[in-house]
C-alpha cells in the first residue's frame, strides 16, 4: 500500500503544491517535515504544508484518496472542504466498490480510480521506507464500473506523477485494474494474518504457493462474471514478481499486529458479493474471509 | 483424544491386569502411580504395572494402541512382543488407515479398530484429566474396510470395557465410524491450530460456526465416494454437542502448543488422498492441509 504522504512527498519535490491531512503523525509532521527512504535514493522534506482539520485547508485541483476503507465514514466530512469544484479526487484506496463511496460525495464525474503497485510503509512518525517501487495505474470512475475514455485531466495528473518520478499506467477500464489488484491482495493480504507471516515465508512453502495460485484462480473466475479477463500470465507474473519481492509484511499484517481493524470489506467481502449475485462459488476466498472474521474480531477483543 | 493410561487405569480399578507401556512418564507412574479426574469421579492408583521397554512385557489378550499416528514406525518393534498368538490389538488412534499399518505387523484377522468421543488431556505426568464423557465405538476390522459381523471377541472387549464404566458402542462398519469421527476431527482440529481457538470460541463466531458446517459436508461428501453415508443429522449433532462442551483444547492444538509434528497426514492428508483418487474436489480441507503444512513446518523449524 502507498501511503499519501509518499505521493505528496514526490510530487512537492518536484515543485507542486501539496497539503497533506495528517492524523496521529501532524504534529510531528509540522515541526520536522518528513524523511523518505527508497531504492531510487533517499530524501527529506523539511517543511511541509500539514493540516489537521480539512476545514482549514484550501481547494485543490487534485485530492488524492489513501484512506484505509474502513474510515470512508470520514470522507464526506473531509471532500466537500478540500476540493475544488473543477477538482477531480483520485482514489487510490484498496479493494472493490471504494469509488462508490466517494461518488456519493462529489459526483461521479468527480471521481478517477487507481491502484498502486508499491510496497512502502511507515518506520516513524513522518518517516516512510519503500521497499520495492512499481506502478500506480489509474482509469476514469464511471457508474456501474463502465469502461471511459483516457481524459485531458488523467493525462495532465499523469505528467505530473511522471514529473515526480512516480511510474504511472493510464488505462480506460477501472474495474479491470481493480480486479487485477485482487489478484495480489486478496491471498496476499489474508494469508500473511492468518499464517502470521511474510510474502516471503508464504512463497517459500509449496504448499501456500500452490493455495495462492488457487485463490487467484477464484479472483479470475469472479473477474468473469463481470466480464473481465484475468490472464493466466497475469497470475504468473505476480507469483513471479511475488517471489522476488523483498520479505514484505503486507498491509493487512500490519493493521493486525497493530490491533487495528482489518479492511476485509473492501478486499474480499465485496468480491465475494459480486461472486453471490452471479451465483459463483468461491469456497478458498469464503474460507479466507471468514478465518479474517474471526481473528480480527478477537483481535480487537483482546484488545479491551 | 483418549490416552490409552485413562482407559487401562479405568480397567485396572474393575480389577482387570493392565500392564503400561510409557515413554516419558514411565519413572514417574512407576514411582507415583497414576490420578485420573473425571465428571464421573476422580480416582488414584497408587501402584500400577509400568513398563518402558516391551520386550520387558508379558504378552497380553488385548493390546490397546492410542500411540500418535506419526510414532507408528515404532509399532513394528512394540506389537511382536505384547501380543499373545491368540490376541487381538485395538487400534484406537485418529485418522483413516491406521489399522493398514497394524495390518502388517500382526496381520488383518488380529486388529480392531475404534474411535473415541472422550475429550482428556494430560495435566501432569501420570495425572489424567476428563473434560466430557463420550463413548468408544468399535468394529472388526477387515482388509479393505469390509463390513464385518460382530464377534465374541469384540463382546467380551465391551463387556469388560462397560464393567469399568467406560461406555461402548459394538458396530460391523468400521470404515463408517472413522468417517463420522473424522466429521469432528477435521474441522475442529484443523481450524484449533490455524484459528489458535478452543472449540468455544470456534463454535462462538458465525462464519467459523458456517465454515465448520461445510468442512464437514465435505467430509460427508467424500465419505460417500466409499459408499458411507453421513446423515445430516449427524453433523448438527457435533455442531451442538460441541457448543454444549466445556471450552476444548483439541489434541492437534496441544501437539502444535508442544511444538510436536501433528497428525496431519492420518486425519486430513489420507481423507485427501481418498478424494482424488476419486475425483472429487474438496476445497476447504485441501487449504486446511495446507494451511495445516505451513504451521507445523514453520513451528518446528523456530523450535531448532
Amino acid at each position: 500500500m502507498l501511503s499519501v504522504v509518499t505521493l505528496g512527498a514526490c510530487l512537492q519535490r518536484a515543485g507542486n503544491q501539496v497539503h497533506f491531512l495528517l492524523h496521529s503523525d501532524y504534529q510531528h509532521v509540522k515541526e520536522n517535515g518528513l524523511i523518505i527512504e527508497s531504492p531510487k535514493g533517499n530524501f527529506t522534506l523539511p517543511r511541509v504544508q500539514a493540516y489537521q482539520d480539512a476545514r482549514r485547508m484550501p481547494a485543490s485541483d487534485v485530492v488524492i484518496v489513501t484512506l484505509k476503507t474502513k474510515h470512508n465514514n470520514l470522507l464526506s466530512q473531509i471532500l466537500p472542504f478540500v476540493l475544488k469544484d473543477s477538482g477531480v479526487v483520485l482514489v487510490l484506496q484498496n479493494g472493490l466498490g471504494v469509488e462508490e463511496q466517494v461518488e456519493q460525495i462529489v459526483g461521479s464525474e468527480r471521481v478517477i480510480g487507481g491502484v498502486c503497485f508499491i510496497c512502502s510503509h511507515k518506520v516513524g512518525p513522518g518517516h516512510i521506507r519503500h521497499l520495492d517501487y512499481g506502478a500506480i495505474a489509474m482509469a476514469e470512475y464511471l457508474p456501474n464500473y463502465q469502461t471511459a475514455g483516457l481524459t485531458e485531466r488523467m493525462k495532465q495528473i499523469a505528467a505530473d506523477f511522471e514529473a515526480a518520478e512516480i511510474e504511472i499506467q493510464l488505462s480506460i477500464d477501472l474495474l479491470l485494474i481493480r480486479w487485477q489488484k485482487l489478484v495480489w491482495n486478496i491471498p496476499y493480504n489474508g494469508l500473511s494474518v492468518v499464517l502470521n507471516a511474510t510474502t516471503e515465508q508464504l512463497m517459500a512453502d509449496e504448499e501456500i504457493r500452490s493455495l495462492i495460485e488457487a485463490i487467484m484462480g477464484e479472483v479470475a473466475l469472479v473477474a468473469s462474471t463481470c466480464h473481465r479477463q484475468i490472464e493466466e500470465s497475469l497470475i504468473q507474473k505476480m507469483l513471479s514478481m511475488t517471489e522476488k519481492m523483498k520479505p514484505y509484511r503486507t498491509s493487512m499484517k500490519i493493521d493486525y499486529d497493530n490491533r487495528q481493524p482489518l479492511e476485509i470489506e473492501a478486499i474480499i467481502g465485496n468480491p465475494l458479493k459480486v461472486a453471490a449475485a452471479a451465483g459463483v462459488d468461491l469456497p478458498r476466498i469464503r474460507m479466507l474471509y471468514q478465518q479474517l472474521k474471526f481473528l480480527d474480531s478477537l483481535n480487537r477483543k483482546e484488545r479491551v
